[in-house]
């Protein structure tokens, strides 16, 4: 028999799900949109369905060991999700218990940058790794910690939001309602607004000229920086400002040993990582500089949701065996 | 026999050391200079000799169980002192295994911030959490962070530079040869150049117009905002906004049940509580707010160096039973 847990990424959009083995290894796959207009009960039922038509689908006799939610606001501690900002359901959604009425095993959620943090700690770089940050560069900023070998949670169970730390005071609006957030500066829209604070402040000759502001992505500032846009290297290189003095901040609270980069910004390479450790290590305290690396996630992107929450219930097996 | 800890905490100008029991009773303290121009080994001898003399005192029988030591740059995982800047022995020196041939127990170091930390889970108002902060606001600022009931050492040893976090890019010089951290603007030294600021920029009276810099100090500072000078209010006012927003990005990422302020500083009560508390519930994420207590370390001042550093000794004997 092989052992698996599920792991279930529960997105704005759509709701990723798969059976993964202890190797990190996805078994089999699926995804189902996450509703609009359902109610929280018709959603379990028709996951459940999906879920137990994968397992029913599997070449294999499958042992079922655990299952590992990453959804926005999941709460570690309660087993919920709360007002989640992206989610049609208000309030505070008891989620872990209603899978357990569908599927008998020990079930955990947390939210999505806290399940790639453990992710990155059973299957991907960090499996050495006793402290460690991974900060996902997505649509927002998400981050998850882990000090002594375990993820903070903190004491509510919504630690980790790095995204939100005030790194330019009376700085960009944001969309929490406060000013000068990182998530501002370095997530996909923060590098987009720094690619048109560019097109304004300079006359150099650009195609992202030709672009209009909603068509602007991350991987189109990438192309035209490889193509060698000064516009867009100059916006990567502000972006990796920016994250590299307000990670300098963190390297000297936490001393980690690595700060992995995950997400559509981070994809950018060489152009965002460089100035990000150029910036950290010229802001850092003395004593931390040239310790910590800044790398990109080793987790495959298209799968490292699923194998997040998966990693997330493995980790939990773990800790329930000591 | 009763069981006892020693603990040592190595200041810049004295190094104070009692036997401490499990309840954080002082059985018996002394102090000596710290050197200097003594060589590590006679430091180290005389130490000794003064510990034996304390313990050969006592009038109960006791049982030795362990000893913790609270130094600048002291390293948990090595055992060492590193380049302490207010020590005058240079390099790496290795006071664990010196002390260890002097005393056949369990010895542990780290710095003192950190050992008050762990003195507040011990023996003070932490007793009960297991996601706290403790920040010390002396001549500098020291810090400890407890996340799920441990210290937050980070991968070298040295986390926990919550005063050299950087709050005002290019603000005030700091004594690391950086800019704008934090225990520029809240640490003791901070907040007079806070009342020279306020000298500066304002034609209001005030009695700290009588006192040249050096004879300053927040004792006095405190004084004068209780006989009402405006100028020493307006200090502490800013000091507390500053110190505020530096936490509430600590909040954002640990989610801690507490923050403790400890030090000078921190004993000007509420002249320094309210603005801080204020500035962090105005700055903080909205899931956070009105769940973070600021409050006054509960260790007593004139002890907390040494209980400190004995309930690090203790700690680590809870931990060694696990």
């Amino acid at each position: 028999m092989k052992q698996v847990t599920i792991g279930i990424d529960i997105g704005g959009t759509n709701t990723k799900f798969g059976l993964v083995d202890k190797d990190g290894r996805i078994l089999a796959s699926h995804s189902i949109r996450t509703p609009r207009d359902q109610s929280i009960n018709d959603y379990v039922e028709e996951l459940s369905r999906s879920l137990h038509g994968l397992i029913d689908l599997s070449q294999e006799e499958l042992q079922l060991m655990g299952m590992g939610i990453g959804a926005p606001n999941g709460n570690y501690y309660e087993g919920t999700i709360e007002d989640a900002p992206n989610l049609i359901w208000d309030g505070v959604i008891p989620f872990v218990d209603l899978m357990k009425e569908k599927f008998d095993v020990h079930t955990v959620i947390t939210n999505d940058a806290n399940a790639a943090a453990i992710g990155e700690m059973v299957y991907g770089g960090a499996k050495e790794m006793k402290d460690f940050i991974v900060i996902t560069l997505g649509t927002g900023i998400g981050s998850g910690f882990i000090v002594n070998g375990e993820l903070v949670y903190g004491a509510d169970g919504f630690a980790g939001e790095f995204g939100h730390v005030i790194t330019v005071w009376d700085g960009r609006p944001c969309t929490c309602g406060r000013r000068g957030c990182i998530e501002t500066y370095a997530s996909a829209r923060g590098v987009v607004l720094t690619v048109m604070a560019e097109l304004a402040g300079s006359k150099r000759d650009s195609g992202l000229r030709n672009l209009h502001y909603q068509e602007i992505t991350p991987k189109k500032i990438f192309e035209a920086a490889e193509a060698g846009d000064p516009i867009a290297q100059r916006a990567f290189e502000r972006t990796g400002n920016m994250l590299g003095r307000a990670l300098s901040n963190l390297v000297n609270i936490f001393s980690p040993e690595a700060i992995f980069l995950f997400g559509g910004v981070a994809r950018a390479g060489h152009w965002i990582i460089d100035p990000t450790k150029n910036a950290m290590e010229n802001n850092v305290l003395p004593i931390f500089r040239n310790k910590v690396q800044i790398i990109p996630s080793h987790l495959p992107a298209s799968d490292a949701a699923i194998l997040g929450a998966s990693a997330l219930a493995w980790k939990e097996l773990e800790k329930l065996k000591k």
